[in-house]
């Protein structure tokens, strides 16, 4: 197959129908994307609208191996992951999804653990970009264009951009002493999930799906712009490694209230612990104005205060967060 | 090192001076960057201004190995290569860069051929995002942000953002019977020069130096607009290939003139065929309304007739180009 059969056959994958709106869980998108992408696939590069005047932008790699695997994450929640990670990012920003660039790196072997002919592969790719593509339908945005190259492994390079909509952008340097902490999504399930997967067990599925296929509260930048947040940040390398960035951004002290802290009966033992180092759930940490009323979506789980660092019921927490280059 | 540690220093590469708009070959920047990056490296995305309404972006992926070599070319030049690549895409859709997102994976290992130390390692990310911001600099670009992550080889993924500043995006679809078909910037070179690199050989230094540092003429896709351009593409995989994409996007045929074609005396006996099938030297390919007075920059090499394809004095060419899949 040459680079150009196969640029067609993946990119058959994103166009979109009624039905291709309609992701694994059920779940239809609220409204039909592309409305941003003037330009897709297929020129130079992509054209894409920026009526606030302004675009977010953000990338990730991804390599297999070292963030995902084969033989743990089939190639649609690969996908939908490589999606999630990167759309979150923006959100977090206080930005709306418009689209998205992917550079894939396409190893020549076969799937891992199967003697799998050329098609095989070519489903791998496909079942990818399909998760790429119903990820980005959640929040309305498309794959608009990107690179393929030969590659010895499974390598995803992401580039999700947004819009502003002529908002400010919810940065990490703005939050004040008196701001409350709180956080929308779920915490510690990802890495819960990795643990189990690394010991050799598939289960419980509610813990090891969450790090195949991370569901982040899209919503939350939203939430977060209309209710006055401070600060916002995807919470990607652990909560108190995240909050650390807020912290170190704002010139504050976050203090942590442990007894708010939202462990899920689910995590077990070690709940704790996840809850505060735990990655990848991709949830959204911000901070308020002390007076806001915040909805049941947020739980509040401290306030800033004069200092540096993050603290726990004041006292140091001796936690460490995730480092790309150490694990 | 950890992975903030080592953002902070590759980051501060970034930093501008007026003696660090001077790039290597002497030349300083028409003007300050920076302009469009409200908020650069630092927080969940970067914020790029896009005045225009709407943003140009392009992608690629490059691996070691694959897409450059470490002993081949030093890590000033495969940053200036990554850049100019894709800048060079988003100069062929008409548009003036604004800036790049970098997605580095490090390997832990020493370079090849050295015992080196941990700092020797180090300098090479260095003088690679001195070669970034280098190349950035001669279109008023600037590297916003990224991305760092371990990897068994170094891999760069590089996204070009870029605006339109209201104008109709350069497609390659827009090509109409009658046009005066032109290039603009140097063929063959590149392709020379790794021919050389391949057999052993470091010179002659015009063409190795080609291959390890393309020259994109940047102000081609300004003059292409202005002159009333109705396709351009960026020759990256070969003349006769690219113009069979704008010929496929456009519904015609391109003939070239064989005796108009622009090689140059250093390319040698194999000059022909370096000319119509090298890639890499990110010359820029246009179709020119008839009437069009084109200046001594662009070479006009043919015309847009009915048909499909790309033939030469009105016959097949029987050349092939670049296929990633392949090579």
């Amino acid at each position: 197959m040459s680079e150009f059969e196969f640029i067609t056959r993946i990119t058959k994958r994103l166009s979109r129908t009624a039905n291709d709106r309609r992701d694994a869980r059920g779940e239809v998108a609220e409204k039909a994307s592309a409305d941003f992408v003037d330009i897709g696939p297929g020129d130079d590069a992509a054209v894409i609208r920026a009526p606030g005047g302004r675009v977010v932008a953000t990338s990730d790699l991804l390599i297999e191996g070292r963030h995902f695997r084969r033989d743990w994450s089939g190639p649609y929640d690969v996908g939908r992951k490589a999606a999630a990670q990167n759309l979150a990012d923006v959100v977090a920003m206080g930005a709306r999804p418009t689209a998205l660039l992917i550079g894939f790196g396409v190893p020549a072997e076969t799937e891992p653990g199967r003697a799998a002919p050329e098609w095989a592969q070519r489903e791998w790719a496909e079942w990818l970009y399909d998760g790429l593509r119903d990820e980005c339908d959640l929040v309305g945005a498309v794959v608009a264009g990107g690179d393929v190259v030969r590659a010895p492994m499974v390598i995803l390079a992401v580039t999700a951009l947004g819009d502003l909509a002529g908002r400010a952008p919810l940065l990490r340097s703005g939050a004040r002493t008196g701001d409350v902490v709180a956080v929308r999504g779920r915490l510690g399930f990802a890495a819960a999930g990795v643990d189990l997967l690394s010991r050799g067990r598939d289960g419980p599925a509610i813990l090891v799906e969450a790090h195949r296929r991370p569901r982040p509260p899209y919503a939350a930048g939203d939430e977060a712009a209309r209710l006055g947040a401070t600060a916002l940040i995807d919470v990607s390398d652990g909560l108190v490694q995240d909050l650390g960035h807020i912290a170190a951004a704002s010139g504050v002290r976050i203090d942590l209230d442990d007894a708010a802290l939202p462990i899920a009966a689910e995590l077990g033992a070690a709940g704790r612990t996840l809850v505060l180092t735990g990655g990848d759930d991709h949830a959204f940490a911000g901070t308020f104005p002390r007076e806001t009323a915040l909805p049941e979506t947020w739980c509040a789980i401290g306030h800033v205060v004069a200092g540096e660092g993050v603290t726990i019921d004041g006292r140091p927490h001796g936690l460490t967060g995730w480092d790309h280059f150490r694990q």
